[in-house]
């Protein structure tokens, strides 16, 4: 399978079509931008890690009777994907409260929460991603109730799903963020699953192995991207 | 029924103990605030409006089954209600798009929407009332999920019982808002129904009939008042 067109080049990744108009290649890039775009920087070999650990991650939930738009790793920056007709809602699912939940909600930093919480947003960098539900989404014609419902459902099982994947890498997966999309009018998961996307704290020290290094300038952001590789994929 | 301890001065009301336990009386102030407190001021016999309105209109949504603490008006500013425990969470119904919804989500002002909106705001001074949804309702203890289920059944049914009621007043509502609160474990809509919590346009000219005026320094905001009253209760 060979790239033709560039389709889309965001901040983490380019998207090209193949000569199978269903399917598309994902090339992870190690920019990386953060705090609405006003950080920018490259974390070297990011793209290698995003893309084994997304495709690990990928396969693993295929097995749980989770849909995903993986198809198949090409190379070391390189996915295979269906094609998704994108929902332009993202899934944050929290199981620990920190970031902007503490500041929004004035709950306490690192506190494990009673119940996971999921929040809405709605995809528009111009907007600066206001939250949402699943009101906005049937009125602004997003998603269906039912596909609001649909991705509530997997986004929930995911959750219970990674918890268990990670704490056996002992890691605490403190929260992440999901995105969906149609393909043939049938939900499936799609971008990525990578430290850019998961907040991972190590589950003895709590030192943070996820992208918060390089938004907060902590150091030992690249180390910490290959440590989260070495454990996913159990090396 | 007579008043006993101040309980709680807000903005436009006051709540005043009784010597039953289960009841308190709300008086209804004529000051008016805005725009997270930043304007104040006082609009002529609002007090009076907003309580006569409020009993009319909870009358109403009584003889529909909807519970609300309301018992009876006891003068011009004052109502005998229920001793809700409150929750702290305010119910935004829209109908049509404007205000803060339209520049948060970029829709177009005054359109209709396709499906009513709701939504869920923390009610918190300090936090600027972050808006919110069931699952940070069930982690931070505020409401459980079965209680968030009952108040969007009652929100939805009572924007459906409005909507016609306001109708036959030539009246467009807008959007409203609603609160909630337990009364031995059982939930009742409380607070007020009044210009100063919903939205109202005239049915034929589209003009302000709510709160907006005195927001928007529009003038005419007494007269405006009176007339939804007289509406209201179709005098």
């Amino acid at each position: 399978m060979k790239k033709s067109k560039l389709l889309y080049e965001g901040k983490a990744k380019k998207l090209y079509e193949t000569d199978d108009p269903d399917l598309i290649i994902i090339e992870f890039k190690d920019h990386a931008t953060a705090l609405d775009g006003k950080k920018k920087g490259v974390i070297k070999d990011k793209g290698i890690v995003n893309n084994k650990i997304s495709a690990y991650i990928f396969n693993f939930l295929n097995s749980y009777h989770i849909p995903t738009h993986f198809e198949k790793e090409l190379s070391d920056r390189e996915m295979l994907v269906k094609r998704l007709q994108m929902i332009p809602v993202e899934i944050i699912v929290r199981n620990i409260a920190t970031g902007s939940l503490c500041t929004k909600y004035g709950c306490k930093e690192g506190e494990d929460l009673q119940y996971p919480i999921l929040e809405f947003y709605l995809k528009n960098d111009e907007l600066n991603d206001p939250m949402m539900n699943e009101y906005h989404a049937a009125a602004f014609g997003l998603a269906t109730p039912e596909e609001m419902k649909t991705l509530v459902r997997y986004a929930t099982k995911i959750n219970a799903i990674f918890k268990s994947f990670f704490i056996r890498r002992k890691v605490r997966l403190v929260d992440f963020k999901l995105e969906f999309g149609r393909f043939h009018d049938v939900l499936y998961l799609g971008d990525e699953i990578s430290p850019d996307t998961c907040r991972f704290w190590d589950l003895d020290t709590g030192e943070e192995l996820d992208k918060d290094r390089f938004r907060k300038d902590m150091g030992q952001v690249e180390e910490a991207y290959q440590e989260m590789l070495r454990r996913v994929l159990k090396l």
